[in-house]
């Protein structure tokens, strides 16, 4: 008998359709693969997923067959040779008449090219409503999210016991990529930040031949994914003593971290904690933090909620997020400080595991 | 003096500007990062280009301000704090009345979204006509393209040498990986598949922990990106000693894609090449093929044209595409071979550089 209790994709489908009357559907159409992913399973690169309130349809192509029957339980898969006619069969056979879909997610072409065949069914935008989907993790994902960050902050930790003046940022990102992947990293989570000296000052920096030199604060930003999980962390290496200025910044920069983590607990806004960080950095410094607090983090590493001054969403127990801030001098030098925290009741927990006090490389 | 004569970017747009009447629009809006690095050079993850028939103007946010400056030329960097006000007020900047977009591309929130706000300007879908927007490579293209690929042959060919029975999926794709990375890889153009056995009969599976043993069939399917451009190629190994049957298949999928090669130059439909590693097949082994012949390469690993039975696409001198015939026999084993090619006037030129000859792994 194949093992069907545990299978949390049940629940989740569940969940999601008891929300069908509160938006108004009596089924949805999901296009992106982390979505359909969360809710059947299945880890192909495309397809599509029709919910009604009694059925459930994966619809497939070719390559697909073979591994989504093998990867789903209790949800029909359907081969198509042409997307939108297998989507125009489905909901006609599924007899739907209003059917959500993902409009942060749906490209125009295809939602003109559907309007255009359905018949008797409409095609209702659901935004916010799937926003925060997947924005609350189970027992089973933070055990994923955990596994990814240990291994990401091990590969960290053993990075700053080689790197050395001289080497080029490129040649530090692949040691710590080749590190990380050789202790289970399935792959990266984003493109990995290794930026030192004046590049530093580029929150998004890609690693390039430049070679790190004393004096220099190195950032780095670097996650890996576990069965699908992502992770997220940020240290700034210094290299060589620094100056008391340089110093002074990165003591602001990591009163910030700490403090807006420790505001963060189930029912807070968002913006709130972010208000927290730009209140800790203080007239001096907060000009130079050029972007949100943070932001989500699970299959895709950026994802519901945002902490950041217009955000209007509430922290609540079982969110995944990092908080990580940053000053950036143009042309001159950068630091960024970021931990992945748990949310809890009343606090939070910390998941990433590298120290975040200043490190000295000599 | 910045170097501005050899920008291909300014040919790249004025092209585009030429368009403007036939697509009846006096801008377009892009949000395609790929789009945009094309006729731009900013390389980051975020931003919008909105040219008119005199202007362009690159939007971003603060992460990417200083980054965008230093990449760009003749185009004017604005920074947003909130992309759809930004994009708006761009606009009425310009003074826009028909504004096309990449309908393939545009997510329906903002079509939305920018359809409300906008007073009097109008958003203009553009499919196919944006679709072969990047087709064509210029010479500077070609060079990335194939320095690229050789990077990825290469490390398939160090791979062959130490490949063993015994050997996971996983640690495969790992040293693989490595190999490449080391050799100059700025990273992988897509999630590396090597499928042995039973699972080389899913055309995407993923490295599993699987022991590569006698009698398999090993696929390889793996490219890297060198400054944004991919490369595309697939070997399938042999471990040990073939049986008749399978010694037979694989000599069918290889005259199916050396034929297809063959008819490829420019003017043809992009179809009957596909039809050509069909017919190839023949009766036998044809519906053992499950997906198309091949696809175009170049900033992402999947772009047009299309090689596929229902492609309207006609090849022209400069596009590069795939060409990879394959067998999968669901439970039991796969094949597939895998070329890049340069289209040109009468023939193509082969851009990946493994021989496709079955290796025999002892």
């Amino acid at each position: 008998m194949r093992q069907t209790l545990n299978n949390p994709c049940f629940s989740r489908i569940q969940a999601l359709r008891e929300d069908f009357p509160g938006y108004q559907v009596d089924g949805i159409l999901f296009s992106n693969m982390n979505n359909i992913r969360y809710l059947t399973g299945f880890t192909g690169s495309e397809g599509v997923l029709l919910l009604s309130a009694k059925s459930a349809l994966l619809l497939v192509d070719g390559r697909y067959t073979t591994q989504a029957a093998s990867e789903v339980q209790q949800i029909s898969v359907i081969q198509y040779s042409n997307k939108i006619q297998g989507i125009q069969q489905a909901v006609s056979d599924l007899h739907l008449k209003r059917i959500g879909f993902e409009a942060s997610f749906m490209k125009v072409d295809m939602y003109h090219e559907l309007t255009k065949r359905f018949k008797e069914a409409k095609l209702v935008p659901l935004g916010d409503e799937l926003r925060l989907l997947r924005v609350r993790k189970d027992n089973q994902e933070i055990i994923l999210m955990k596994k990814a960050a240990a291994i990401a902050s091990a590969a960290v930790a053993a990075l700053a016991g080689i790197i050395k003046p001289g080497w080029t940022e490129q040649e530090a990102a692949l040691e710590l990529e080749i590190i990380a992947r050789r202790a289970g990293a399935e792959q990266l989570a984003f493109e990995t930040i290794i930026a030192s000296g004046e590049n530093a000052a580029l929150p998004h920096a890609r690693p390039t031949i430049r070679r790190i030199k004393k004096g220099d604060f190195v950032v780095i930003d670097f996650g890996v994914k576990y069965q699908g999980y992502c992770s997220d962390e940020t240290c700034t290496f210094a290299i060589g003593e620094l100056t008391g200025d340089r110093k002074n910044a990165y003591r602001a920069v990591l009163k910030a971290h700490d403090e807006a983590i420790a505001s963060i607990r189930a029912d807070i806004a968002a913006a709130e904690v972010d208000a927290v960080a730009r209140r800790a950095l203080g007239k001096k410094y907060s000009r130079y933090f050029v972007h949100g607090t943070g932001h989500g983090v699970g299959l895709e590493v950026h994802e519901a909620p945002r902490l950041a001054p217009a955000s209007r969403d509430v922290l609540a127990a079982g969110m995944v997020v990092t908080v990580e801030p940053g000053l950036y001098y143009p042309g001159l030098w950068g630091i960024r400080i970021e931990d992945t925290v748990l949310v809890k009741k009343k606090c939070c927990e910390i998941m990433t595991k590298m120290d975040k006090k200043l490190i000295v490389i000599e």
